[in-house]
């Protein structure tokens, strides 16, 4: 069947079928595919009508401002207890939204054990085991604490750690040096050799480099992101041209400083065998961007997204002090 | 109109209008794209067909396989009147096919006199250029003494030169050091600063970088090469990964060298900055695979294209002492 007379141009809006119908029958027409808000809920569409004021519209702009506009930069070297905000020698710092003791994941748990255990509040597991759930130790998550780093996310207060600063805006994000592949704090281990290298990293590393650093000024982290997304990293789980770059950058000055030919030569290997070592920088140099935007009255971005292995949870931006929590999977890859 | 009785299937060969017009017939055809041999040149097709005998294909299959299973190692630093095959204290080396000395092009007698001048064997551009003319220099390609090197390609005797050997077959092949961009006896300067750069390559960098491979071993450079191609590098224009990865892996053993703090820091300086170190090394690599299918009997394959900035040149492996050779377009992108 033919429409009669004069052929019609059609715009349809919502359900499909009527458009289907009429392009069967030669007709002209364009579907949008329109759906009522909130998915017909009267009460949810009211609930979302009240968020479309201006107020929140300006924050959320001001927001992305201040995040596009950010300047992470690497500006030293220092002890968590001396420039992490309210840390004290009985804190640990955690990856996630806030989590009691008990509640805590394994890998996350291994974690505060070796935390403990480096920083000589407890000789063994056991004893570490005991402190954690004592009372004594103070948890608190990183993003609380301008902080960020991956996995289990442990900061203690002796750890050296990198201070990146946003030259627009003056906030700082903190975060801790990545100690490489395999058995390693942030998977939660704790064994002999994962203290040992923790320990060499805040005794040769962390020095070598704060002077270095001193020599360097300021390492412009967005440039060498910049560069780094072009060469294959994503700056997650691929870190390869970002941690060359900065060992290229930083190599000249290494060499310059006064520590001995065997100091420097074991933090060029390590930086140079270890292909994530930019990670901790790209996620604190991200942590400093997003706190750009992070406290603005009224605004809904989300400024964090974070799992500590047994909740998921955010932050908003104009509830700057809550986290809005779920259960995280069961299954398949943890924070 | 169709065709009567059973439907069509039909292979077409050739003529493509036969095979449009049975599919415009709902016929069911499938064309074949064939054109007569030579374009149809009876004479051309005969000399084509000359060639299809067994032991051409056999000798370019034992070339493709050489090429393909080489392993070019970048093992040590030498001086090039030491370890390249028929070089004299007279000898300049250049890109492309050989040339006589008044036939070169502007950049190429630059960059002789340049090599004179630094050898010593001329004071200034005047004397150099009465040398080169005089017939007491012995020109040659380095195509032909198992060298390479970018642009005009100089090479001369006192240079420190890479050596590359392809650990499958033996073969070796040399190349100079990159200059970096800028002022370059490559591009045909030769004024004082090009000078002191190359006394600086021949008196710091090739004695710190030979020390620092005897430490190290034998560079992989197809390794360091796949690696690059990944991270955006083509090896020839761009070599940003590839003289990163470099630099990354020889750092430690350049720390590791006795020389002074100072030449050490000199090197990485100049290494990190110049994004174009893995050049010369890029284009060695290949000579060195390419060359691993040179000289086999009966092969047809081509193993260099080259030019000199007059003529462009090319190497046939069966034929491996002549060079056939075309002018070079008048404009353009010269080498």
């Amino acid at each position: 069947m033919k429409l009669i007379g004069e052929k019609l141009k059609v715009i349809n809006v919502g359900a499909r079928s009527f458009y289907e119908s009429i392009v069967a029958q030669d007709g002209d027409a364009v579907h949008v595919d329109w759906r009522p808000p909130a998915g017909g809920d009267p009460e949810l569409a009211r609930l979302l009508d009240s968020l479309q004021i201006p107020e929140i519209d300006e924050a959320n702009e001001k927001a992305i401002d201040r995040i596009l506009a950010a300047r992470p930069m690497l500006v030293e070297i220092r002890r968590a207890k001396d420039v992490i905000p309210s840390m004290t020698k009985y804190t640990i710092l955690h990856s996630g939204p806030p989590i009691e003791w008990k509640r805590m994941s394994g890998p996350t748990k291994g974690g505060v054990w070796g935390a403990l255990i480096y920083e000589g509040l407890a000789g063994d597991q056991k004893e570490a085991d005991r402190l954690a759930a004592s009372g004594d130790i103070k948890f608190g998550t990183c993003h609380d604490h301008d902080s960020v780093g991956p996995m289990a996310g442990i900061i203690s207060p002796s750890m050296p750690v990198l201070v990146i600063k946003n030259q627009e805006n003056g906030n700082r994000a903190y975060t801790t040096f990545n100690e490489g592949l395999g058995k390693a704090l942030r998977y939660g281990a704790y064994e002999k050799i994962v203290i040992e290298r923790l320990k060499w990293i805040e005794n040769i590393l962390a020095p070598v480099l704060a002077e270095a650093l001193k020599l360097s000024g300021p390492v412009d982290l967005k440039a060498i992101m910049s560069q780094a997304l072009q060469m294959g990293d994503e700056l997650h789980c691929r870190n390869v041209a970002a941690s060359m770059i900065l060992l290229k950058f930083l190599v000249p000055y290494i060499v310059e400083t006064d520590f001995s030919k065997r100091d420097v030569n074991e933090v060029l290997r390590f930086m140079g065998e270890n292909s994530m070592f930019f990670l901790n920088l790209a996620m604190a140099a991200c942590k400093a961007m997003l706190d750009a935007g992070h406290g603005i009255k009224d605004c809904t971005v989300i400024t964090a997204l974070s799992r500590n292995g047994t909740d998921f949870g955010i932050r908003v931006s104009g509830i700057p002090k809550q986290w809005f929590t779920a259960p995280a999977p069961k299954s398949g890859y943890r924070r």
